[in-house]
């Protein structure tokens, strides 16, 4: 039986990304662990802390995709507006969730749960929470929608959890061939081993040693038989070649 | 008098992204520098190495901001096929670009310039190229959009120049020159060229090739006549030392 694989699309949120102050990594994460369970992200777009945008981004991609992620912009700030625009663009108030509440009053009971930390117990009606397990106010999810806060660690918490509740789709089967030869000179080869295995997808990456240089081929499909055949052939090739194949 | 700030949208190409394998850092080194010279980056998107969504974006981006910087895909092997999508999404044809071929007969000398490589020579009709003083194979731009490769430190390297360029008040004159001296062997001797010539900017760049590696200097500067005079000197000790150099 053959299960269709499952889509995602990633929306990252934040003006401090966009200005460059800030590397974002958490797309890179959520891509890692999707990729385990075999979902495929199609897409990743980050974006401006401006609501007509989130609007726009979040109808756009929850429509396009089985699974969409959003990170960033649920915190106590101003400028965290993610929730309120999510509630827009599924045409939901934005509501006082009193579970959050009483999580947060319990997290601040030894200090001042103020107007601003209350912001975060705020959620489109009848979206559902998700735990965190370390700073305690929660993401939420609607429909095919996850949204995350931006602080990496606290995601990472989260998504672990919320990945593993997916529906998984199909697994890939993958094979990884280092080689001392250059891209220019397996290049021809590669896209005829390509052309012979349409079914299979063929990434290379050259990478750069201390002392050395090569590339890293990645032969990835649906089907193990084939996958291993195309990965024998092109063992075989470099060796040939002397281009000391190593398969990892 | 005031200056309408400059918008710009950036457009990441490259399935070992949305795999998760790559840890993607272009946009985030892009972003810095747009921010430096006053230009806004509005959207970041990463998409996969599909032509028809190559194209979309393109020209979605192209209308929509000022600038649009893409990066990945425009390498040796088959699945580099940005430079094919983006002639397609402006309606050019791809052609083999007479001064770029050049460039690679030089660059792979010792070397063979296979079919793949010369891929690295084909580009949409009329675009103008950019210098790759690192791995030769150009870059290149149409109206407003730019096309960078996905390896950080080539990426870089050319992005910073053409950073300078979007500054209408920055003109400027540059040569470049090969050798295959090593940094530690030419080192004093460009310091010495830098002193003499202090309005001229020289960097200098290690590269690896097949059967050789040595260092591609820069010199650059407002002056073409000081330029071309720092270069001859350039060449001449370079000569001297049997440092086989190449003038591009």
């Amino acid at each position: 039986m053959t299960k269709k694989k499952k889509s995602s699309g990633i929306i990252i949120i934040g003006n401090e990304i966009l200005s460059g102050k800030t590397l974002e990594t958490n797309s890179n994460f959520m891509c890692n662990k999707l990729y385990e369970v075999g979902i495929s992200c199609s897409e990743i777009n980050t974006i401006k802390d401006e609501e007509p945008k989130i609007i726009e981004k979040v109808n756009l991609f929850r429509k396009k995709y089985d699974y969409v992620f959003t990170s960033g912009g649920i915190g106590p700030t101003h400028d965290d507006i993610t929730s309120a625009s999510i509630a827009k663009a599924f045409k939901r108030k934005l509501v006082l969730n009193q579970e959050a509440k009483k999580l947060l009053e319990k997290h601040y009971s030894d200090d001042v749960l103020t107007k601003a930390r209350l912001k975060m117990a705020y959620f489109p009606e009848n979206a559902k929470l998700i735990d965190n397990p370390i700073s305690i106010a929660p993401g939420f999810f609607i429909e095919n929608l996850y949204v995350f806060p931006g602080v990496p660690r606290i995601m990472q918490t989260m998504f672990d959890e919320i990945v593993k509740s997916l529906d998984e789709g199909l697994r890939y089967y993958k094979k990884t061939i280092s080689t001392t030869l250059s891209e220019g000179i397996i290049g021809d080869y590669i896209q005829e081993i390509q052309n012979k295995f349409p079914s299979l997808e063929i990434g290379s990456y050259p990478y750069f040693k201390k002392n050395s240089f090569g590339v890293s081929l990645v032969v990835k499909g649906d089907d193990n038989e084939t996958v291993s055949k195309a990965t024998s052939e092109i063992l075989e090739y470099i060796s040939l070649k002397n281009g000391n194949p190593q398969l990892y």
